[in-house]
């Protein structure tokens, strides 16, 4: 990458350490952006910047939003005492995709993973009981990922939740094993919510 | 994309828009950017703007930099009476990281593609010819891609400079090294077929 100059380099440098970039889509993608429109470049910052100072996570859900509450928890119409517990926000969406889920949500930002030292405080699960404590929950549907991780997290929770006789669930092994949510197909995605079994 | 809310949205549109990135690794790098240090996103948005305001063409060969000439064609010690022909940086920088050319380069920024309405005026050729004009130019080695719009190219190059008397040159087609045959596409087999060479 000796050849460019200075600032190129740097450009290219700072893409390629942006996680799924490679060197060489980071010299392509550095070799578009210099030669995009100004406004446009302006655009593409003014975005990166806005969204790293105002996106937070939702107070209730835990999920990605700019304003205190996420559109789903905030919206009335939504079944409030069905919580899907979910591992990220795009897990979350590929059901919202679905359009049939009318429940609420819990993110949990994460899966418990011995292996990379991930612990279930390191998690968003604190906050998933101390929703629950407000009694008026009826059901918590588990939907992390089928992987080692999503697994292991979703028995961890069952656990945690059972003494307090509110009704867990898991989405049926209608998603591959080794799937991650948001790679599967919206019908793949209802048949597992369907065939759910309490745990 | 409507469960983030608008900030969010905003930047996954604006990272999706971009060459190589589809819906679902915006996503994902969003995710990315809003959990970075602020610092990191910082340097990142400062060195996308710094690149596109002060990177521009090499005045000599037409790579990007941000001198006025690039360091290859400011490098005395290279041979000035060489010029490869590329079609952009990133194969001028394929053939850098040999570190056994030792010629310059000239940068097309481009191909000639009937099918895509690029001509021999949308890319950087006139300025190729007024090189050749200073009379000091021995040998043009076309190193444009194998493709049909680099072979194209190469062939109207030739063309164009074989009156001046100037040698020119193209770079061999056929098995790569490492190539399995078997995998290797007919039109590649029978190119390394006529190529070859007494040994």
């Amino acid at each position: 990458m000796k050849l460019y100059s200075g600032k190129m380099n740097r450009l290219v440098e700072e893409l390629a350490a942006l996680p799924g970039i490679g060197e060489k889509s980071a010299g392509r993608l550095a070799d578009h952006l210099i030669r995009m429109p100004k406004d446009r470049v302006r655009r593409l910052t003014d975005a990166i910047i806005d969204a790293r100072e105002n996106v937070h996570f939702c107070r209730e859900c835990f999920t990605l939003t700019d304003a205190e509450t996420c559109p789903v928890c905030s919206n009335d119409t939504r079944d409030h005492t069905t919580i899907m517990v979910v591992e990220d926000t795009r897990d979350m969406q590929a059901y919202e995709k679905t359009g049939k889920y009318s429940g609420v949500y819990h993110v949990l930002q994460g899966a418990i993973s011995p292996m990379l030292g991930i612990g279930p405080n390191d998690i968003r699960l604190k906050e998933l009981m101390s929703r629950l404590q407000s009694g008026s929950i009826n059901e918590v549907i588990i939907a992390t990922n089928s992987s080692l991780e999503g697994e292991t997290t979703a028995m961890y929770i069952s656990k945690l939740i059972k003494p307090s006789g509110i009704k867990v669930t898991r989405i049926a092994s209608g998603v591959p094993v080794g799937g991650d949510l948001e790679n599967i197909d919206e019908i793949t995605l209802l048949r597992a919510l369907d065939g759910r079994v309490e745990l």
